[in-house]
């Protein structure tokens, strides 16, 4: 497994494709930084062995100890550690950990290479899994480039005035295939080792150019990244981990882009181009239920931070305000494993969540992070938003009347009083806020896209059977047979004796 | 396993100690009969081979087969049963199975009797294991009346102008104890075989009187019942399921009532009034996570069918509202999930859902029925209330102007129509409506003592910890070491190879 | 203007047209009594010295003081005194008065009559003076028959395979129309002297048949009312004030009913149809920005007593709670006032309220129905669906114990906690709350229709415009007129100079 | 009138007390020249005769036509301009257009200051009248300095460990008062040219210290600004409106600070406390009825102009939530009609809003920014936070596909389109979306504050008394005479004839 040391210097060697702010730049701009700190803990915990076992997990290829960040999970225990690993790490980092969208991307491409070899003899699965031993010896971080540029969102892909609104294929060569079209909203890019790249939507066979899907790394020739990071105000002296993490999303342009073929997984088989869609998207509205958790808990202990600073932490209605975390996150979390216990073993070996848990529980977490955000700020009071700067802390003039009135509670020091007030700023009223708010309703899916998944999974028809019978319309009920047939067990077979 | 027969004969036998309407009757009164059809399902379902292992389940006491109600839960797997049990029977009656309180007042029993008996020494555990071997031989159905008058709220059961606003013991004698008081709100106890009684709520030493636990039969000496059945408008020919269940509840009086000691499982153990009350309430917020969901499957299919019925099924408002019940019932069933996997083990060997899980599932229920009602309202329409009567559909003068004026969708006749109509009649605007609501909200606790469950249960600590590491006031952040114990498997150790 | 006892002796001489449970009954039923006994207080109260001004006006037709129920606004003072005029009554009876209905349609037709006229040349104002004077002298009370039966929702009236599933023309003759259909879910209809039958939608051309409106009255020729009464449970000894009201919805068929020409007010006038709907629509939410407020009134109270009688007044969160009726009540009422304010004089001299705001108060309302009965829900606790029947407070064997166990504040005698108690179950748990939640979401429109309604009328492009202005799209920023044109006198001239 | 030239020369002469990122700093730093800029507009508007008598009024003083800024309204009429006026102008600026409090600040000032009169015999009225004169005719803008540091939230002022946690008197001499303490959160502070210093809250005796209310130059002796500007990224070529605009917060220090006597309007009248504090934030409240509608308007012509460039403008779910702003918007604006048609003449001639109205109009705006921002991310999707930099819509080497990539509407330019976003990013991920969310909850007072008033002020009696005879326990119904008396004309005595 790499250590995040390695990881930099990897990052180090690949070519400055990076645009930002009217630049070409590499990976050592300290604007992405931040970002790359936040990847770097999912190799720093990998070597802990207090994590071993959530941060790692045994090959099925290789029977290696590899970063579970490369392992597709394999049944439903895989996917509970998955789901604590994500939050295990998003607590540490103070939110999105980003390298769950390779991870999801993955996941998607092990099941649906096998499925469209099963169905048309193709080689897809074969390429994948020598792809994936690559990826697992080297434990790459990728992120997964799924969303197009779209162009006019009333019309399907081959319909668009310009034809490369969506990524697709614009040749196809013996050893390969060019592909043009631009991704965007691609947390990660910037300082991933490789760019797995699948389609967007449901296609048709008008659309079978748009059905494709590769991997390649992130500086690959013809690849472009307009990148935009996102960071903290730099601390002078009043030093957190918090304000070190960043993210950075990009626009990736492929302009006429050679793919060799060992690593295209899907092209032209326009049927599959909503299954690999809908895979990375439920695969990672399940990880949303490990993670989204995890925002709920720090923007909780936010709260409840700054409700002790303001000695107001036993008030009946900040309680209540405290339960509201709890509860939404902990439904999310448990969304996750339901999902995990109710999930499938698909023929590629690859167990996936239960589809209709992971999307209530996405979606509860997207309807609600506004709403968690207005507590924290409902509490903390307009000080996020008012707080001087940090050199008013520091300065000859102002720093006593500085510790003088940032007390409230006498048993918080002003140094201690400052590091909470400067951590809600952070959270409530910096950059890094509005990150969490829009990612937190759009990323995995806004939840009008998870009540489309749900309106296509959900089975209302059994619902209405039972309104029948009850009614005296049909005589009988038949009633699922899932109740009885699951759930799976928890833990994997050679565990299962232990409790 | 009895049958249901056997249940109707056994209610027959008892002694008429019900008061409704200002008489004094047995349960062959009709008004209490649409309840007795509720809990005879339970009887029936369990005889049906195809819900083998829901239904059932093997004594960990003598190794027979015996009903699911009468097995206290010993592994995560067993929970899980339970919940799907509790949802398979409630989709069937449309609601409140009923019998779940008198089980989950004995797995209350089941643990606290070992708890006290391992501080104090008594012999509470070897009573309650004799009582509930005679509980699954006979298939008894119990149910459990906790909730006590109170009196005035804001004062402890010690400090009311009346004593007996509380149930407490008012003797103690070497054959049994005598109590009085009145327990309210007690739905079933009108045709259950047995009253279990539990303590309502924390105690002080000073209540120690009122720290009492027995089970007696329903129709006990001087034990009277002021019982309030809730029952549908009789149908004459338009027949279904639903218009034959209704419920009743009963003001429960214990008028210096003798109970036998092998009958007492607690007397003064004060500091355990608060964990039986708590381990009742946790476990019965546990079974919510079973019923409340099905209360959503049934609401939400006469949202649909009314919707149908509308020729409004596909209208993009209405295809949103209904994955409304989608959303709410699988956060609230995977709560139940996640409240199994994440249980524990109890030193008597019960198997106990996690707190935080089942409150959070149970609390949502609580939060949202009356904007489930409120749903399916927006969809049938003004109808609901004001469908006329059964006869206008039948009487010469009017039966053509009926058949005439309820078609919608020309695909559903007339009559199916009016079953449809009557039934959303039934579940939106009738004495049951308000039931469900009501139920809705309190039973098993209402949203405002889950969310003081919560905030007793969670561990605000470890996320103030979280925010102190990410604000650089602590510099080491020691994270939940939960996350890496459990989950336990999700099957019993003998099916665990299966998966 | 009349007396109650001279509207009850006017209901008697009616000719039998209600179908009720089988029977055609007359107005002396003593199913549809209760919803007598609410429509005589608006009689009551107009004979009041006390309510002058508010219960009655003086007609701008014949300078005579009328009922203000026959009244159409000339300014923005007579809206605000309706919407006094309705609170003040609502409060009185329990919640809906039933008698706006037909004062909306009344003020709708004095309307569009006048404009058809004016781009027709017809004689509809005319005619509908000549009516309106009558109403005027003899103080009917007529209801608003709109809303028709529909047949297949997604189909437009001369689309439908039913012709009749809206009301329209059969035959035209010199001396007035035959006209064929139903209406339903038309409140009052069954003790109203007169139906006003209006369009329930927008019209195309090809519908010119069902764009037909006039006033007939209730028992005439041809017109049958299949009713369908709700009423409470009859008190014994325990009487009150709201047990003694109801309500009563009816199925009006027309079965080619015959018009005469002099109370027809639109026939074949297609564009109007739309037209109209909306008025009667608009003013409708405009009555309900009375109304509904009365009913958060109550509510309110309700919940207030419950909390005093379980002494839990003082508790913070249900302070909190009391809060949102004050909240949700007074918004709408406000609603009402800048309706006024902000409305605007018709052609015909009407004065009608301002359709944005009327409608944004009543999808408040509309919205937050269920959640009210919530709140009193979650104060009043489970009593209010178990509380025994009447005869256990009185019976010999119960009395003692009921007198005993109702006691929680001892402020409140077992008697008066019985009256709340009851009251309490009459609001939350009777026959009457499933049609105040249901007619508190459809009743004059429901949610969705508002939405509708707004989204028509609310100006998006002005709302653009600023966003393009500041944006840095456009130079200037053309700001709305409105702002600077009105309001209009909340005082009628002759008034005006007083305050 | 002043112009904004003069207003800026007046600011430049002002002596340098900003503190900002460890400098002591003029009022020429550019980072207060956003909030300036915002400022400037109320005294341009003024200028415009298209908005005279919205923007100006004449003065009850002098008869001189002035700045309504500077106005305490007379009538009902006032209240409704201002409201209007505050509409106008934070449309304009794109939302907080700072001037309100200090206007409101005034009004409670010339309210108090005869009360205190009336009860002592005290001249503060006559001060204030003197000062108002002077305020006219300089068309000052003030700031009101209201929200003390407040130290331990638990505590009165009295009781805190550190007594300066007030704002209070330190020394009484015959020319005037010596003060300490400091105020925070104080918007404005930093451009205006007086501040206004008001009590926090209701004060004991044992606090009477603490009741002061005074007026000063914002630059005066002893007064330091440590100041936290929030302005927006600086643009180089796309420029607009709203970037231009900003905000400043001030904690304001007041180190033994002399006061000249004919500055004071407060004294040690302790009891007067939290009537100025409320007066303050009920005006302020009111003045929020003007502003929030129009940060409402803002957003929703952001949205829609989001939806229209991702060519989604007419998607149901699209429609549906945009008629929530105005739902939102309006129901707060009608709030702030009732507001003025039912508020009160009081013994100085200052017509004061209705508290009720006031806060229940405040408190939804407060309950619903959020989710006003979760709208617009809802429908603008994640591009708000991740459109790259100003300069790559310009380098040479991405131009050409940013300008490729934006398109979406084939109807808008990529220029515009870039306008469109890089608004869109303003105003949900820039530090003024954090300072709009944060301001929205607390500024004037957060929803909780608004709960806590409506308790005091609400009539819950009224609500009970209704109950209770509804419920038959008090025979008589007083129902409320306020009805019956009001409103007051909404237009001024000379203008009442005119509609």
């Amino acid at each position: 497994m790499r250590t995040s040391a390695e990881y930099f210097s990897d990052l180090k060697k690949m070519k400055p494709n990076l645009y930002i702010g009217g630049k070409r730049l590499g990976r050592d701009d300290p604007r992405v930084k931040p970002g790359i700190n936040v990847v770097s803990v999912t190799f720093d915990l990998a070597q802990n062995p207090e994590w071993d076992e959530v941060m790692t997990a045994t090959s099925h290829l290789t029977g290696k100890k590899i970063n579970r960040y490369t392992h597709p999970p394999q049944n439903p225990y895989d996917l509970m550690q998955k789901q604590k690993m994500i939050r295990l790490l998003a607590q540490r980092v103070g939110g999105c950990i980003q390298r769950c969208m390779g991870y999801d991307a993955l996941i998607g491409l092990s099941i649906v290479t096998k499925e469209i070899d099963d169905k048309y003899g193709t080689d897809y699965y074969g390429r994948f899994l020598e792809y994936l031993k690559y990826y697992q010896e080297r434990d790459l971080a990728a992120t997964c480039a799924q969303t197009d540029v779209k162009g006019d969102r009333m019309k399907r892909p081959f319909e668009q005035p310009d034809p490369d609104a969506y990524v697709h294929v614009v040749e196809r060569r013996d050893d390969g295939i060019v592909v043009r079209g631009a991704k965007h909203c691609i947390t990660m890019a910037a300082y991933a080792d490789e760019l797995i790249v699948i389609p967007t939507r449901a296609l048709r066979e008008e659309d079978k150019d748009y059905a494709v899907a590769f991997a390649i790394p992130a500086d690959w020739d013809r690849v472009y990244q307009i990148t935009r990071p996102v960071w903290l105000r730099e601390r002078k002296e009043v030093k957190s981990p918090f304000s070190s993490y960043g993210v950075s999303d990009s626009l990736i342009v492929f302009d006429n882009t050679f793919i060799p073929k060992e690593r295209v997984f899907m092209c032209g088989e326009w049927e599959f181009g909503r299954r690999l869609a809908l895979l990375f998207a439920d695969s990672h509205r399940h990880s949303y239920t490990g993670c989204k958790p995890a925002v709920s808990d720090i923007l909780c202990g936010a709260t409840a931070l700054a409700a002790e600073a303001n000695n107001i932490e036993k008030v009946d209605h900040v309680r209540q305000k405290l339960s509201e975390f709890a509860g939404g996150g902990e439904l999310a979390f448990a969304a996750g494993v339901a999902s995990a216990i109710y999930g499938e073993k698909t023929s590629s070996g690859t167990f996936f969540p239960n589809a209709v848990y992971a999307n209530v529980g996405r979606r509860l977490m997207g309807e609600t992070i506004y709403h968690e955000f207005n507590i924290l700020t409902e509490i903390a009071g307009g000080l996020a938003v008012t707080l001087p700067f940090e050199e008013e802390f520091s300065s000859k003039e102002t720093k006593a009347y500085m510790d003088k009135y940032i007390m409230r509670n006498p048993k918080i020091s002003p140094k201690d009083s400052h590091h909470i007030w400067r951590f809600v700023e952070n959270m409530a009223a910096s950059p890094m806020s509005a990150w969490y708010q829009i990612a937190g309703v759009h990323g995995g899916g806004s939840p009008i896209m998870e009540t489309i998944t749900l309106n296509a999974e959900y089975d209302y028809e059994s619902k209405k059977n039972i309104a029948k019978y009850l009614a005296g319309i049909n005589k009988e009920l038949d009633q699922s047979k899932d109740l009885n047939e699951k759930p799976f067990s928890a833990l994997p077979p050679e565990r299962s004796q232990e409790k």
